[in-house]
């Protein structure tokens, strides 16, 4: 394996931890700020500042004030701010403000283009950055685009953490993220507490970049696994047997996954009530077979999946979940079309 | 949905009775033979024949033997029934004989060919058989086979049930089995509590041919995931990340299932120690595809896969695990290109 | 190449000889029911039968008589033998009187129940054979037919020659058929005159059922570029380019083949007149992945075609041209999306 | 047909001119220069410059120039325009000069970089533009690159034509290229006479792009063809046929293609002499999926032929002849690799 080398070092939380989140979580965080720290390594001292309070930062750092973390949040929005100032957030009008009166920051931006404005831009976080601060960046953004707002952020002298997470609305509320995280070990280390209130897990994967990559591939995997099972659910219907009990059968065995037990049942219904968009699923597995391409690894089923995606979205079904895609699997009569 | 029909009943175990199996199990069949039964319906009266007594046969009855059951065995090779014998089952020469003594026979056979002969052949359990008695087929056969056997089951005034189990070794051991039953309603429901005693869930699916169909279409989505989970490891490995962490990372989200957590960790050493043969797998997605033909269902991902298995027989690996598929997604550099 | 074995000759009528085609094939015959031959090895010396008069069946039985060979035929439904009678053919009353009163018997049935029947059954062809005599069938059947119908014919003493061929209702007319034979080479070298009479070209591949096997992959490999084709038709339009363009652009340089040239225009304006159905395409695919699953050879490509011809079946084009694939490709808007 | 409307006019040059090309041409180009033509609209009156004289630019440059063309020549390395300069050429010490001094330029270059240097760089054609004169570009680049180049060379009121050709070096050699036109349909008209000396036929396909997009489409189907032949290919090997006859077979039917006939025999021998470098073939389908994509259009077969190529390229055989990509599809034994 040639590729271990890159990997500096991984700890999943372990699972007992995971009880009883709330005493030892605000206990770690508390003595954060308050010497001495009650554990050596399990606590983190200074001030967290958030940027980005939409539908994954608002709980996020909600959860990191919870836990006691003295937190200064900003979001261009400034009454998106309130709910958090209400439980005893801090504010600043820019992330540069944010930034520099921090000991460390973490962005949530919706989209590329936003995490650079905010790192990068006018009054952005770059400009309160200095030796001594980090910067933990847990927007979803091409392995580009986060290479660029580490090169700003270090060039300051300060440290730069990838750490896109996996999980949703429901996770980032109940702190059970996966981070996916690259970039300069020691700041992992240093906001490892932090992580763990706001998560359930957490990688460090080495390089800038590879967090990203990591989370293309699970998604990769992701996509092609549902237009399997959605195979497998129009071929039980069509020989007579009732799809609701192949996703029951499948709940019980080997290839039981979460995904399969919670949309099965809409998807039998044909009803996509959107979770994670059919435009962003094969937005996902096109960069896949970009990233795999780069590298010459043949990927069959997804490319074969993805051309399933496409068809999808010329249903119109972009907008969906990408369960949806199950819907470009049902072949509509051809003389009769609605 | 026009299936919804076919689907006369199913049933899981409540998962609350899985817990201390070992007593009221016991006591639901040693009720079955006393007067009066603890509880209607959850007690089986009668006397429990059992024919195969292979790598799955043999924990199964030795299961039911051990709740208490009377069990009368009976295999080809008798030295097997030995330590059946040993537990306290009893003993018959032949197939007829056990089918004769018993209200109830089960047969757990290697493939189709035994399963009829068997059930049909000369001395078979067809020969024992009488109204008021039943078979239940335990073995994975096809379709075609199934119905055969339940065809000269039923004409001596039998009852017969299919009963394919989803699980292995491991899971028969344990009384974890899953039962896909399809056939007589009424023997289904008499024999529910020997089948909660063998296993941990119990579906009944309708005419007989739908529990093979059913298993079908499990293990054809099985085999479709493996192929995207191995593309994902070895691009995981190819662009510079470790595989094992891509397993680990998996294990936590929503695709988490048994089988990656199972099977990662020795995919990515290329060890594939045999499970479920990789000839087996790739002859159910042929199987697979021929169902889907016959309803005219398209199912793209599974038709990529299936040529994935075939490259991996032709490299030599049809008796290693279903796993080693990930062998053919592995290209070898020439070395003599004229 | 160790195939090559099993090729004993190859011999494709000389481009030459296609020229001025009437004269010289007329002579061949004539010469060789008149002593002494024109050319040793050359013409054909005996009465010919034929049974068979459909589409394919009633132009070459007439070139036959056309280019002077003593013809006697049968068909089940007489009076489609009058346009043969009244070009000089003489009629027996079944295919047993055909097969005893000629010297070399041609079949060509619709499928392979007629196949089996006309040769087979009471009164059949086999009835009437003796050693000396041959039987070539130029029906198109699977392999086990074409095996089973050999060994009836054989053990009389008769020779057998299976010679399915490649193409339609025009080659058949104009003369330009091409033979696919196998099995006794004495047989197909006696009947060579015969062959280039009613085709252009013919193969012998050695042992019966390689006839039909090379049918296969051409047809395979035929219903795979349709596919490719369509994808391409579909995308110019698509982007904003004419699909005849892209028509004729293909057919000029390396890519050239007949088939586009004839399809491409009807196809861009959704016009499917059925010139091979696609239910014949799709089997003919269903068969080649069950043949290269045999050898475990991939074949990813057909697999995926293969997947478009079952949406286009379900789309209810079944009986139209196998070029009506390309309506499995059009992905319409969903109108009632939930 | 909403596409219809770009397609401003198509002319396939007649079969009958293509028959005894030399008088023909040599009259319409030698007309251009001297009062009055021949026949209005056929000949073509001005200087020609050409940029680029590489594989295949010297040979097209030569065929203007043995057709009495007045052509000014210019390449990067001087000596490569030698032999064009002993048949008559005149020669220019840049790309500029030569623009400035002709009517109308070609260019030929070898990638999108040096065609964008030769048109837009510094002594660049756009540099000797003017209104009333033409460039028209050759070479094959992408959309973009032709983009750019036609606003530069539009900006100096110049008009501008793009050009790619369909066949190599045989073709330029011969005057059989295929010219897939776009941009200024005047200047397309100006210009068919010299397209007509170099070419079999002329496609002038509306606004800049359109030319590639062609291209890309052809190579594309092209690409997927070559996956298929050689499927049939190894299953012919594997099944025991020879597949010499199989090429030879498909030679004589509705799919015989010339790209069949040329590669089929080395590749049989597993010999790929470049003609076309699979890398580049891989290239074209991966931007052929990316136009498919930007459209939504599945192409399946295209999706799969891709993955082999990658599998070639990992093999090592990127510089080899696309044909190559059979080598994808043999698996090889896993124990004993070579």
């Amino acid at each position: 394996m040639a590729a271990a080398a890159t990997l500096l070092s991984v700890r999943a939380a372990p699972a007992l931890r995971l009880r009883g989140k709330g005493t030892c979580r605000l206990l770690s965080c508390y003595a954060s700020s308050s010497p001495p720290p009650p554990s050596s390594g399990e606590g983190f001292s200074g001030k967290v500042g958030f940027l980005g309070l939409g539908i994954m930062g608002a709980p996020m750092a909600s959860n990191l004030i919870k836990a006691g973390c003295d937190v200064t949040v900003w979001n261009r929005t400034k009454s998106k701010c309130d709910p958090l100032l209400s439980l005893g957030a801090k504010y600043e009008s820019s992330p540069s403000n944010v930034a520099s009166s921090c000991d460390v920051t973490f962005a949530m931006l919706a989209d590329p283009e936003s995490a650079i404005e905010v790192a990068c831009g006018a009054n952005g976080a770059a400009e309160g950055m200095a030796p001594g601060k980090g910067y933990v960046d847990v927007s979803t953004v091409d392995t580009a685009t986060s290479k660029l707002i580490g090169k700003h952020i270090t060039s300051t002298g300060a440290s730069f953490l990838e750490a896109p997470v996996s999980g949703s609305k429901k996770p980032a509320e109940d702190g059970l993220l996966i981070f996916l995280t690259a970039g300069d070990e020691s700041l992992y280390n240093r906001v490892a507490p932090l992580l763990d209130v706001m998560g359930k897990s957490r990688f460090f994967l080495g390089d800038v970049g590879n967090g990203a990559a990591m989370k293309l591939v699970v998604n990769m995997v992701m996509g092609s696994m549902m237009v399997s099972f959605s195979e497998g659910l129009l071929l039980s219907e069509k020989v007579g047997l009732d799809p609701n009990t192949l996703v029951e059968v499948i709940s019980q065995g080997a290839i039981s996954a979460p995904m399969f037990s919670l949309k099965g049942p809409s998807m039998v219904k044909a009803a996509y009530p959107t979770a994670f968009p059919l435009k962003h699923q094969q937005k996902d597995l096109r960069l896949a077979l970009a990233l795999a391409e780069s590298v010459s690894q043949s990927i069959p089923t997804v490319a074969a999946a993805n051309e399933l995606y496409k068809v999808a979205k010329s249903l119109g079904l972009a907008d969906k979940d990408f369960s949806a895609v199950i819907e470009a699997l049902k072949a509509k009569e051809h003389n009769s079309q609605p």
